[in-house]
């Protein structure tokens, strides 16, 4: 089978990997044409716009960074939408916003094309591993359509509703675990002040009703000022405005995920865009005078505006 | 053995029950004696004072309330340091003060006898089953001579440090789940709000990088409109004050816990001191004029000031 492929960062590469595995012909396109490279090398078949690849693919999958990203890859003069025939199928896996994803939806309607807006959760691990949460907006008949191929990329996949739920979904991750990391920064940043051992600390804490995913996979890396990306801060901001936006839209109060997404934004000041998530450690550290392991990249790789 | 407990509300009465169980012969005290009438049955013996239990007993516990109990009855005038002996131990599972965890071992120590705090996670369900997390302060000396008995309670018994640091450690455990519950109420809301299936969504969301404790236990309950205690909120609240407290001490700035506080703040003045903690929900959904299952209990049932 024909497969396109738009977006080759470090998740879409291992996602579209394991569709070229399955046996799949993959016709591929990178505004960065280097991070497609080994991609190439493996078969994959190089086109120089996304409307080439959706004049050969009746199934394209797009994985890219923004919503103003997959607004110009799906919707712009050299689109998806502009090549691609009637009863073809788009399914974007990027995190973005519910309102460009009902958008897609209708216009690819207009030309007989379904669309699914498809996000992903489990990070570069669970896209390497094939082991990620899919959580899927659109038509019944479109996901039944993409489900084998979904079935090569996650374990968790569920059809959440209508164009847009898969993206909200995502946004009900995201904010749980905004929130989620403030907690494990600031029960961090107590348990060193007060002078107890933070890893046993971990000991106690960790097995029982305080537990969580970032207590148990973020906290050793922030107590080893272990700041790499897993997931960028900057990608994480996007996210969290998405989600801040939506809820403007449907007047929710979420103060929560207000404070994480300033917490964030003062991150991003300090020099951290490029930092991993479980970085907000720092600015918690800063904001109570403290130092701990680990530095931010410099603020120089995260020019403002 | 003789062993004292003093306070048998719901968490302590499943504790002393296991000792009972365990072969000790117990003597207890409870400010409402109707409640200690379980245990009394089971072959317990009433005292009627903490003065009188100490008089008998070298290892005396106390799960009380409040701070203020725990002052009145470890140092009060009919308090267990006015009766004990040399050589006593007495071990706080009351989650309180670490500033007065460590002024009571302290006066302890002036009159030769052993002091340690030992708050517990794991509520009314690990009481009952023994599998609570035992969070421990105090000398190494005590600490074993204690760790027979905290075998028969819990499951995660850990020496965390000196005098305090038992205390300290419920303080992230606090910290942790009280972002943690705002991180559960704010996503169920935003699901609710754009028309998902919240259910649905924890299909999708629990299994990953957004799980939490609290998601898969207090989520379902919020769905369905449970406010009833497990933890009380006027409990957490104290909890919550002692952190922010001791946070002010260390001078150390934590948002999220500030902020936690004030809704749960909100939570009590709604009427919902008497409710378990995952009725936060009522707060969130108050803030963006929503309404959900369930209702708070009457605020005549939790007068202020």
């Amino acid at each position: 089978m024909h497969i396109g492929w738009i977006g080759t960062g470090v998740m879409g590469r291992s996602m579209a990997g394991h569709l070229l595995d399955a046996g799949h012909t993959l016709f591929i396109f990178n505004r960065t044409r280097e991070k497609a490279a080994a991609l190439v090398e493996r078969g994959a078949v190089w086109c120089d716009s996304p409307a080439d690849v959706a004049a050969t693919c009746h199934v394209v999958f797009t994985m890219v960074g923004y919503p103003a990203d997959l607004r110009d890859v799906a919707l712009g003069s050299m689109g998806l939408l502009s090549t691609m025939q009637p009863d073809g199928l788009l399914i974007d896996c990027t995190t973005s916003s519910p309102a460009l994803a009902v958008e897609i939806a209708k216009a690819a309607a207009t030309k007989g094309i379904a669309s699914l807006d498809a996000p992903v959760s489990g990070g570069d691990v669970g896209a390497r591993n094939a082991t990620l949460s899919i959580m899927v907006g659109g038509e019944k008949a479109a996901f039944d359509r993409a489900m084998p191929y979904f079935e090569k990329l996650g374990k968790t996949i569920v059809l959440q509703g209508p164009a847009g739920s898969g993206q909200h979904t995502k946004m009900v991750n995201q904010i749980l675990i905004a929130s989620g990391m403030v907690a494990v920064c600031e029960g961090l940043i107590y348990a060193r002040a007060c002078g107890l051992d933070p890893e046993r600390v971990l000991q106690s804490v960790s097995g029982g009703a305080a537990g969580s995913w970032s207590l148990t996979n973020y906290a050793p890396r922030m107590l080893k000022g272990d700041l790499a990306p897993g997931f960028y801060v900057e990608h994480f901001l996007k996210d969290m405005k998405i989600a801040l936006d939506a809820a403007d839209e449907m007047k929710l109060c979420l103060p929560g995920l207000g404070l994480a997404k300033q917490l964030y934004t003062m991150l991003a000041a300090m020099g951290g865009s490029r930092n991993g998530t479980q970085s907000l450690i720092k600015v918690l550290e800063a904001m109570s005078g403290m130092s701990g392991p680990g530095n931010l990249t410099d603020s120089k790789s995260a020019p403002r505006g």
